[in-house]
């Protein structure tokens, strides 16, 4: 199966199970919906595929449909990032997966609300018992995520990106600020299917290695579609870092020497699976695609 | 022990392990900065007071120490809310816990990822592993705390407080808010100590409602505050909710009449705690306090 065949597998699975956790009629319309607006948006679910696939690669055959609303949970915190680094005070953006930002439609407060909604419900989610899965195992991956979501990872990340805009990073920062921004909770998506899949703790610590990896290539891809515009159908202001002076890998040394970093970050991301053993050849396409996505 | 003398023992057992989990050099400062301005900026702790003194009545005598992270969580959680409750976009509020609110110090997009980021490091903390609780009970109660915090609790009652300022809700919506936006998480960190005590689900779901009907109380309680002023004493905005044209019990039904349904409420309370059991003297003590505070 491709890797686009494999997203679009995971993305019919992941929905109806997205649209169930939004459907919650004691919540108030208004949040509902931009909850559902943010979330029902497209998106190519990477974060979800990639903890499925590393669950399968870890010999969990049926992690489709068995621990889909862990997988579905990714999402939802995703998507609480995306709403909150569109908001006017942070990246300011207008559209986002094809749609008029959140704050657009549905106004900074209950924008605000909407995030903060969705990263609790994803964390209720986490924790809700999964079929066959130890609950020690299930509430480490719970840690894990809040670590890699928190002041250290995706959030610190976000930090150090509006702090960019005043006092550009050296490279080593640059890094290190991709690294949080968008590495941790890759990493940790990763990281948490083998956990649920229920392998040993190298296992676990191979595929953070390797989500640690694909998360830097995907990042730089991000950086360079920001450039060439992706053929127009990202769904999402294109341009932007460049003209915010936000500096990103493709700004500062070209697209062509970015899309050799990238290239080399996938090939990192499928050493590391070595460590993973098992049958990884789709955790190592998914390495690939993430590097040289036109979207 | 007087409640004032076990919020003190609280507020100091719990004091080291905020400052401990607001220390990680791994955090950009400005975002450490943020987190502890607010977190440290005093309070009364009560919802770590609640979740350990329902332990204690559930017979973990040694709750403090032993759960004071997953209590500590518990502030750092309601510490998120105030942050962004204090947002310009929300309440715009100028003082918070005697200090100057958070955006107003850091600025608007990093009291926002202070914000995200207390409310990630609390599920965090809320998963590590405690000594002698099950996992199974444990990650129960991280969904319990989701889903107070969540579209259904906490964020769905910030929503419905939002859209009252233009649309007043008739009395069972004034309650329903206000159950949803303070009484959720209350219940919760009530509950969240019988469940990490190891008691079963009839006596954990007594706790709940012992807590709902606190969260009542307290939540008239500061109310009555927000008009009286408490005594210029409280450390933030007051008037505020009467002058933004925010509807209240006390304001709707005026102090005295709201004094007595703080009352009933409380006594509410103290009537859900026959079905805990233990030794509730305490937490009855608390529930008398939420009402009757001049804090």
């Amino acid at each position: 199966m491709s890797v686009d065949a494999y997203l679009r597998r995971v993305g019919d699975a992941c929905e109806p199970v997205l649209d169930r956790l939004l459907a919650d009629a004691a919540v108030p319309d208004d949040l509902r919906l931009a909850m559902r607006h943010s979330v029902q948006g497209g998106g190519k679910r990477l974060r979800p595929a990639l903890c499925l696939a590393a669950a399968e690669a870890c010999g969990a055959a049926d992690a489709i449909p068995r621990l889909l609303p862990a997988a579905a949970a990714l999402e939802l915190l995703h998507t609480y990032s995306l709403i909150h680094d569109d908001l006017p005070g942070m990246d300011d953006a207008l559209m986002r997966r094809g749609r008029p930002a959140c704050h657009r439609v549905f106004g900074v407060a209950t924008a605000i609300l909407a995030g903060d909604a969705l990263q609790a419900l994803a964390f209720e989610v986490l924790a809700r018992p999964l079929p066959g899965v130890d609950p020690a195992a299930q509430l480490a991956s719970v840690a894990a995520v809040g670590e890699a979501a928190g002041p250290a990872g995706m959030c610190g990340g976000q930090a150090l990106d509006i702090a960019a805009e005043q006092r550009p990073p050296d490279d080593a920062g640059l890094r290190r600020l991709q690294a949080m921004k968008t590495g941790a909770l890759i990493a940790a998506s990763v990281a948490i299917g083998g956990r649920l899949a229920g392998v040993r703790a190298e296992r676990v610590a191979a595929l953070a290695a390797y989500g640690a990896h694909l998360g830097a290539a995907f990042q730089i891809a991000d950086d360079i579609l920001d450039v060439t515009g992706g053929g127009g159908d990202l769904g999402k202001d294109t341009g932007g870092d460049v003209a915010g002076g936000k500096p990103t890998i493709a700004s500062r040394f070209g697209v062509g020497a970015a899309r050799r970093l990238a290239a080399e970050a996938a090939a990192r991301a499928e050493a590391a699976l070595h460590g993973v053993g098992g049958d990884t050849a789709r955790l190592a396409a998914l390495a690939r695609f993430a590097a040289d996505r036109d979207r």
